[in-house]
């Protein structure tokens, strides 16, 4: 163990744990407001939280040590544990009865922006608790975009080498351009979501569910303050500004910042954007035609209904306007596999993500050209960018882990007596934060809270790591990170 | 098109076709000998597929010309489509009606060695067609091991590339060798089949379904003469004696030669062959305490048939001693994903092959090690060998391919009207050439009897496809294959 790593580590999460704690105090007002006794479980998780962050931070503090790998790897799984941990505090003490392993599954869900619950009649909810869900994935998001534009590019993990920033890997002053590229983000990130609660609250839903909405939809978290979901409001016009803000919330907000402030369109011409919106175009136009023939919908609303679910499948949101899957075999294999695909890079999105599939494609188009002329040279690409062997490499460790974890997940959820559906789709929907799986356990109109202890102690680990890329955590498991 | 390359595969294929016409009369001969009417379609098959190739060869034979890829390429593809259209036929004409497509998939289904079927009531067949569909397998095993060992790595398809023999890619009398080798694997096999029919007739199966699944057997093929395959039996010691076989047919031929030849059991300490034998023995010995532990089954005859069972499943032969996908949630999960892993990389077995999973094993290693030390080299290696990054693409855009296959089956099945787990596991058997998938419909218990003939036309494909590495098909639908 090394402890010139350990302390400035230690000290970066006490700060974390700091805001943590202060978040906390806004359910506690709110609970106030509406004279809920919750008040005070906020408020004291908020001190007592608040209190041993600023001890530990004080212990902890002294020069900030040389940025290096080894650190960020340690940070990035001491952050999220942190996180969880912190989230889980009032969830577990309040009112509403959880057990540890459901307030932590709950927490982990939402600072991994997964949004699946294990609480059910959030419609009779008090306010505090689904406010703290919501606030839980708004800054879960946060914390998602910073890692995968600056701290993954950095850590060479999964082939997110592709999207080095030039100013992560130069000495060149990084750190100024890096403070003038978050503020960016933060400010279009905060936008998005107040232009998203405003489109929400003029669309019909009330004040507070728009607000907790707007934060759980630009997340692409998948919290709702209803027990049906988007279903509840039965209303198309929220649908469809729900696909649209769910869509952009899975765009790289880079290239988000890129737009504001080059106002050009074709900023967008990047090769994993045209094709997230390409299939997410296709898979709901095919889907919406399916579900129409075969259960007699009007064109219009199923395509409405196909864009939405499959918008906030694939953006790994999460939500549901009612149970697509029972829509036929077709579309609950394609919501099935859909999990998996997942978002554009440095967004919120999860799953194995659009640029890995355009890379793997172009890597089957080269390696087939290579079986007829194995001298040649035939480079893969990402749009204008070379992808080097390491990056490629990246993306293989990246979907091997991905595929072995479900495997395994799904065979230990089998041996602790979940169905073939439940245990697959639970597991996958997991390890790419989507929220809802298939079936009736876990489907969109299911939810966790049937689910048993150990059951959620391993979902909430496979949350972790489809949310840190897999490859971040099991490299502290490997004896040569620990090697002086 | 290219005539110089389409001349001699014909040849060839025609060749082939004619061995096939030949060995016709074996069935014809039995069917008479019962006095079934079916002898007369054997016989006729025989003399128009045989006239029919004997033309095509006389028409096509000339110059040997020199073996390259392309030739290769085109030569698998069309040996395979002859050998399926060309056992299809008997079974087309034969006194059991089957449609084309059902009489197509079961010719594939056997020259694969898949050994899923549409035909039930396989007890009161007549015998004729009965060994037909075994030796569809037995010499459907013949060009699989000819395929695995000569060509595949030549062609370098999928990381095959791994076991090129030095004799393939060197001038230094290539054919010399591989003409002693293909003796000496002949031999063997044959010698395999029949110790494998005289211990099964000894532990108590008929004469007849001791040769026939003695070929189905040591083919890793699946075809079995008994609606209930090895559960009509209900003999131990036959499922003992299947386990030793169906391990033996999915270890590397070529490491059987050399073992014939040198008589030392450390020609087994293969990477490959460890960890088949590994997995086979862990997961056996989880199920059988899983199937003991939840099923109150004795703890021997537990292991008996989960060894048998598994062997079954990862040799991708496809038998089955009762349905194992009803011991409990995680044996149907376990059976479901070892559809998918299959036996060693020269034998007969499907799958993905172990020594697919040993090198990506050692890729995550390798990779894992470089997320700490970037720029220090860590080379990938497969036992003694250092795995190059060919060889390691070539893995990547199988596996890749192969999920690929695997998900837009799945959702043509889907569309088709087929539920979650029959879509699903059906295609996943098929590109495995294992057999059963799991499921009330094409589990170990059912068939494919009632899957209708456009599902049955796309999982033929997937069996062929999933049989030549994918690889081999799809390059000739790329542009360059066919440029000059």
């Amino acid at each position: 163990m090394n402890a010139s790593l350990l302390r400035p580590a230690i000290y970066i999460a006490s700060l974390c744990g700091l805001y943590l704690a202060t978040a906390m105090f806004l359910p506690a007002m709110v609970d106030l407001y509406y004279g809920h006794p919750d008040w005070q479980v906020f408020a004291l998780s908020g001190f007592m939280v608040g209190g041993l962050s600023l001890m530990t931070a004080l212990a902890t503090r002294g020069q900030p040590p040389a940025f290096n790998k080894r650190l960020g790897f340690l940070l990035v799984n001491l952050l999220w544990a942190v996180f969880s941990l912190v989230g889980a505090v009032p969830l577990f003490l309040a009112e509403y009865e959880l057990s540890f392993a459901q307030a932590l599954f709950e927490s982990v869900s939402g600072v991994t922006t997964t949004g699946s619950t294990v609480l059910v009649g959030l419609d009779t909810l008090p306010r505090g608790i689904l406010l703290w869900r919501s606030l839980l994935c708004w800054l879960g998001g946060i914390g998602i975009v910073a890692l995968g534009i600056f701290i993954l590019p950095f850590l060479k993990v999964g082939g997110m080498s592709v999207f080095k920033l030039e100013s992560s890997d130069t000495a060149d002053k990084p750190f100024a351009r890096l403070a003038s590229f978050t503020r960016a983000f933060l400010v279009i990130y905060a936008l998005l979501t107040l232009v998203c609660m405003i489109a929400y609250d003029i669309a019909g839903m009330s004040h507070f569910d728009a607000l907790n909405h707007a934060m759980t939809t630009v997340a692409t978290a998948g919290f709702s303050t209803r027990d049906a979901s988007f279903g509840y409001f039965d209303n198309e016009a929220i649908l469809i500004i729900g696909t649209i803000f769910l869509t952009i919330g899975s765009l790289p907000f880079s290239v988000l910042i890129l737009l504001a402030v080059r106002r050009r369109l074709n900023t967008l011409r990047e090769p994993q954007i045209l094709v997230f919106i390409g299939y997410l175009f296709i898979f709901s136009v095919i889907l919406a035609v399916y579900h129409h023939l075969r259960n007699g919908v009007g064109l219009g609303t199923a395509l409405i209904h196909a864009f939405f679910n499959l918008a906030s499948v694939l953006s790994t949101a999460g939500f549901a306007s009612e149970d697509y899957t029972l829509w036929g075999p077709f579309a609950l294999i394609l919501a099935f596999f859909a999990t998996a695909i997942g978002g554009c890079s440095g967004s919120t999105a999860g799953g194995i993500k659009t640029y890995r599939f355009v890379i793997i494609f172009n890597i089957i188009r080269s390696g087939l050209k290579r079986l007829i002329y194995p001298n040649a040279i035939y480079p893969v690409r990402y749009g204008n960018i070379t992808v080097d062997a390491d990056a490629q490499r990246g993306i293989f460790l990246f979907v091997s882990l991905f595929l072995t974890l479900w495997v395994i997940g799904s065979m230990i959820m089998g041996a602790m007596g979940y169905d073939f559906m439940t245990a697959t789709s639970a597991v996958l929907t997991c390890l790419s934060n989507v929220g809802p799986g298939v079936g009736a356990l876990v489907g969109p109109a299911g939810n966790f809270s049937t689910i048993g202890d150990p059951a959620l102690y391993l979902l909430s680990l496979l949350m972790l790591l489809g949310r840190l890329e897999i490859l971040t955590v099991l490299v502290l498991l490997t004896p040569i990170y620990w090697r002086q």
